[in-house]
Parts: C-alpha cells; sequence; structure tokens
C-alpha cells in the first residue's frame, strides 16, 4: 500500500505522545502508539515508565475500554514492537491476537534483542508492514537509547556557558552567574531528562556544584552523579556527594590510593576504577564502563579538560552551549576547550543539526557532533 | 487631546516609512511622514538621501499630486520637523502655510540647531502638537545621528564572530571561515549602513580585509576606510588602500615618521595625526576627531585590541557577535576580547536590548553597551 500523508500525520501524534514520558522510560526508549480503524482514533498510548506497559498494550487497552473493535485496524508507534519477553510479555504477540491488521514503525528497535524480529514476527503472521515514517525524527527521540544499544556507551551531552566574548569565567575564575534563571531552569530540564550528570574533578574544586535537578514541583528519581577524578581526589565534604541527590559515582584509575577508594565505598558511593595514564583516566573506557553500568545518557557539565577530551576522542555526540549576555575580558585563558589538535578553519569539528533557543537576554545553541548510528536499514522492513 | 492608539499605528507607519532610506541619509536623519485627515491617509513621504527633500515636504507633495486638501489634516513624523534653513528650507514654515492642524512626533531633533525650537514654532503658530509618541523606536532608528549630536563622536558598533568556543581564530592564526556566507552577507549590509569601517592595523597584518561592502547589485557609495595604525606600518600594498572602496583614513600618533605620513597624504589618503602615547592612540580624542571629519557611524571590525580598547572606555555603542557552528579549541589566547579589568562577574559589561537573529547554522546577538543618549524630554513639547 505504501506511506501515505496520514500515515505520516498519526506518526507526527504518536511522536507527541511518546514524548509525554521524556525523562522517565530510561532504560526504556519513548514509545507511543496510535489504533485508527477508517478516518477514526480508537485508541492511544505512550509507555509511562519502565516495568510499566508497553505503548501498544495502553493503545489497545484504550481501545477496548471505549468499546472499540480493533480488528482490521492499523497500529502506528514510533519503534518497532518488541518480540522478547522482558517485565512484560512480547507486543507482537498481543498485536498478532488482536487481528490489527497494518502495523506502522518509525523505525525498527536498535536493541540487539529485537532489532527488525517484531516486524518479521508481524509480518509473517499475515500483517501488513510499514517501516521509516518519520524515522529522522524517531531517532532524535531516543537518540540516547540507539546509542546505548549500538555503541555500547551513553549518549553524551556537553554542556557550557560563555559570555558574549567566549568565556567561561574571569581572571579570578569567577563564573556565577554566566546564564540567567531560565537558561539555568533549562539547563535542569536537561539534568531531569539524563541518567547522570557529570563533571570533572577539577569542576568540584572550582564551583562545587550540587549535581541535582532542582525545579518547582519535581518529583522524579535525581540522575546520578558521576564524577571523573583519576587521583579521586573529591573532597569528602563536597556537595555533590551529600545524600540529597542521585546515587555518586566516582571514576578513577588505578593510581588512586586505596585508602580512598575504601572511605568512598564505605560512604555508600561507587567508585570505578578504569584504565588511565597517572591521573589521567582513558575516556573511552570509562564510558563502556558506564554503559554497563545501565547508564544510557550522560550530561557533562565541565570542566574544559573533560569537555576538550570528550570532543577529541569523537565521544560527545551533542553540545549544549548557553551564551550570556555580558562582556568579561581577560588575559587568562579562560575559552571552553583546550587543545583539540585543530590548525585551520577548514579542520574545524562543524556541528550538524544546530537548533537555537533564547531564554531572556540569553542565547541556547545546541548542535551534534555525532548524529546516532542507524540500526540497520528501517526502509528494509 | 493626547497621544490615541491610532496616533501609535500611524507612527509604525512612519517608522517604516523611514528606514526604507537606511543607510542613504547621513549626515541627514531618516525622516517619514504621513498626512492624516478624518481616518484617510492623504499623503506620505521620506527623506531619501542628503540634499534632497525632507519627509515632511514630500508628503504634502504627494497629497497635493493627489489633490488632497492638507487644511486641517494631522501630520506625522519621526523627527521634530526643522526650523533651520539648511539645503532646503525651513519645514516648520511650510508646514504653518499649508494649514496642517496638528503635528504629531516621535521626538525632538537632537542636533542643537534644532532640539525642541521646530515644535515651539510650530505651537506658537496655534498647531496642536505632541511629542513622544514611540520615541523609543524612533530613537532605536536615529541611534547614531543622536549618539553623534549629543556626544559629539560617531556611534560606535563593534563587530566580531567566534566559534561555539568562544574563539576569533585557531592557534595558527586561521579565521576563514568561522561565520557562513549569510552571516557574512548581513555583516557586509552592515557595512552598508555606516559612514565608516575600522580596524586596527593588527588586522591588516592577520586578514587584509577589503573593508568594502561587496552585496550583488550595490551601487550606493562605499563606507570610508579607517585604519587605527599608531606608527602607520600599514603596508602601501594593503588591500584596504586600493581604489576599490571608500576613502581611507589613517589615524597615528606623532611618533609616526614623517616619511610615511606624506607617503600616505601623497597617495590620496587623509592621515589624522592624533593623541596619544608611544604607539597607543588615545581612542576618545580620535573618535572626536572622527566626528570632526564628519563620521556619524563606525563598523569596528577588530582586532581584539582595538575592541577592549574601545569596550573598556564605555565607547563601544553596540556590540554584534557572530557565532559559528564549530569548535576548534586551542591553547593561545584567542578570545575575542583581552583585559577589561573585571575580576567577577558582578563587575562585568552587562549588554542591554539584545536581539537574537540566525543565519543558516549561524547565530548573530546584537546588544547594546550604551543606550543612544536623550536628547532633552520630547515629553515636555
Amino acid at each position: 500500500m505504501g506511506i501515505s500523508a496520514k500515515d505520516r500525520q498519526y506518526m507526527r501524534q504518536v511522536l507527541e505522545l511518546a514524548a509525554l514520558a521524556r525523562g522517565c522510560t530510561s532504560p526504556n526508549p519513548m514509545v507511543g502508539a496510535i489504533l485508527v480503524h477508517g478516518d477514526q482514533i480508537i485508541g492511544q498510548g505512550f509507555h509511562e515508565q519502565s516495568g510499566h506497559p508497553h505503548a501498544e498494550v495502553m493503545a489497545l487497552r484504550d481501545a477496548k475500554a471505549n468499546e472499540h473493535d480493533v480488528k482490521g485496524a492499523t497500529l502506528y508507534c514510533n519503534l518497532e514492537p518488541c518480540n522478547h519477553e522482558g517485565k512484560t510479555p512480547p507486543c507482537t504477540e498481543t498485536i498478532i491476537k488482536s487481528g490489527i491488521s497494518r502495523v506502522v514503525a518509525a523505525m525498527i528497535d536498535p536493541n540487539p534483542m529485537v532489532c527488525g524480529s517484531g516486524l518479521r514476527r508481524l509480518r509473517s503472521a499475515g500483517i501488513e508492514v510499514d517501516c521509516g515514517v518519520l524515522e529522522g525524527e524517531a531517532r532524535r527521540l531516543n537518540e540516547a537509547f540507539i546509542t546505548y544499544h549500538q555503541l555500547k556507551r551513553p549518549f553524551i551531552i556537553a554542556k557550557w556557558a560563555m559570555t558574549l566574548d567566549g568565556r567561561t569565567s574571569t581572571d579570578s575564575g569567577d563564573s556565577r552567574w554566566i546564564s540567567n534563571d531560565e537558561s539555568r531552569r533549562y539547563a535542569h530540564e536537561i539534568r531531569s531528562c539524563v541518567d547522570a550528570v557529570a563533571v570533572g574533578v577539577g569542576t568540584i574544586f572550582f564551583d562545587n556544584p550540587r549535581l541535582t535537578v532542582r525545579l518547582d514541583s519535581y518529583k522524579r528519581r535525581q540522575p546520578k552523579r558521576i564524577i571523573f577524578d583519576g587521583f579521586l581526589r573529591t573532597p569528602i565534604g563536597a556537595r555533590c556527594l551529600d545524600a540529597t541527590g542521585g546515587h555518586v559515582i566516582l571514576l578513577c584509575t588505578d593510581k588512586a590510593p586505596q585508602d580512598r577508594i575504601e572511605r568512598m565505598r564505605k560512604a555508600g558511593h561507587t567508585v570505578l576504577v578504569v584504565p588511565g595514564r597517572g591521573r589521567i583516566i582513558d575516556i573511552g573506557a570509562a564510558m563502556h564502563q558506564l554503559a554497563e553500568a545501565g547508564i544510557q545518557s550522560v550530561l557533562v557539565e565541565g570542566g574544559r579538560q573533560l569537555h576538550t577530551a570528550l570532543i577529541r576522542e569523537r565521544l560527545a555526540d551533542k553540545i549544549v552551549v548557553f551564551v550570556g549576555a555580558q562582556l568579561v575580558g581577560g588575559e587568562r585563558p579562560t575559552s571552553p576547550l583546550i587543545d583539540l589538535g585543530i590548525q585551520n578553519m577548514k579542520g574545524s569539528i562543524q556541528l550538524k543539526n544546530i537548533n537555537f533557543k533564547s531564554f531572556g537576554d540569553n542565547a541556547c545553541i545546541e548542535g551534534y557532533v555525532n548524529l546516532p548510528p542507524m540500526p540497520g536499514n528501517s526502509h528494509h522492513f
């Protein structure tokens, strides 16, 4: 039958439904589903959080609650339905039993346990299957989930704030505040949607951040707090170690003193000893270990050494830059990044899919260093 | 009678008319005029360029050409009508003779030769006068003209382009290009609207810019080219000295070798010897000399020493920053500004009236260091 404008229109609604659970579904992806019979939406739903029913099931329940017959209906969902037993039974079997006659998906599931098998199962049961509708938007929505499953590392966002003359602090190190209240509220919203917030130990000494989500009426879980700290110099009294925030993961090399490792572990924090040279952590190895610990997305808030390492190794996927409305000048190097080994503009790292926001007198510029990898070719299904 | 919503609506149209001549009127301001009788616009016009009729006269001619009677009409104009003989007769007398019964102006004329006397003359002739309608917008439109007449120096715009990591070049000095074609086109549009484009001699050595307006089908005059060059080291073969652009003004101190001064003058360029210490030009004194030479607005395109001096002395009125979509990193100080003597964020220079534009993947952030000074209180008239 092929993809129609109506298909795209329903898929857009599906994506909006899915996004309602932004920040709530990890380690699962955000998924929405709509059931259409004739020209009528007869059921809709989305995956609310891990352990709760999948979107397809929610949509079927919704249709049933309103006494709609789903036989012959079309199911729209932004991700291929699952074909494996997880915390919930496989959606494919539920769909087949329901009598749905067509399934339209935005993309295949990058999870190696699914990755096309769900759509194949549906097709083998005689259901018409189309895949690849609004795939770009769907991939953007679940960029963290896709990156995690395809690259076995977290999706990494590097964030900084700089003045209109490109500085992250005055010469004396003062940086409070470059961004305004509105910008910082948005930064906390980003924190609320990632699995973990990370900084280098230098930022602990300079800024002593709490690394918590502080938003009015915010009730959800706090993101984990990660500190890249080769020698494990983080003071036991650092704010980011207090009890009000998410679980703390300290990353150090085997050069970190054993007694400090013990003390941190006794205090209830996780210490991961990762490969490195001296106090310099192998950032790629560290990220793979974080992925093994189940962390799908990390917001890295500095400092410049950590940001530079992530960008140099092409591990930072997305950059979020706040530009304040002030000038500070200076003689010291207070730029957001240090040496990337780039000598001419043609060799610069060009960001893709740039997006602009403004918060009062602050600009916010977001862009991608890496675009999420393709989980196979969705259009083949 | 007081100011009505209709008055503001007509004034908005007046400002749009006035702006049609942007970049064409210097040393005159941009002025538009609309004649209204009852609820009908019976005539409109704007000042097209110096030496051409004033806006009020254009609007009266327009009404006459369409055989409208202006007796009892209201004249809207964004600047107080002139009361002195210039290249054209005083508008006040023309208005009085025409039988217009009310004049609504946005602001008084900051030119000391007018500065309220025009409105007083109209009122003494029995015409109802209101002033101060959309004054903020009107002042913004003629910010250069106001600054020039009130402060006896040009309106100064400082412009730079920086990467998303706040750098104006790579460590090797490469800066071509940080901004994209669309951004550079806008930068040329700004050039086309100022009396002069200026750089420090360092930028001549680094970038060797032409300092000309290069826009498709651009036919108007080229802005003057100003070089801040204490010792007069600008090479005779520099691109900015070629014949294709505007007249060149070189600023040096009395430490510049006399033979170089002579050579530049023989080549047809203007050399202004201004106060300074060694090769360091007294930037405030230099700007006053440029004002005496009739320059009302200057776009300063770098380098960082000149920008820093202008901002430190609070001479830069407006800042235009292009932010490219790339990262370059670096170990050398390649920030847009050097030392401003600011130690903490509370002491930073906060820009006002921030405005955001985007050009493809580039952001453009504009803001004011100084707001144009008030030419008396327009609401008193």
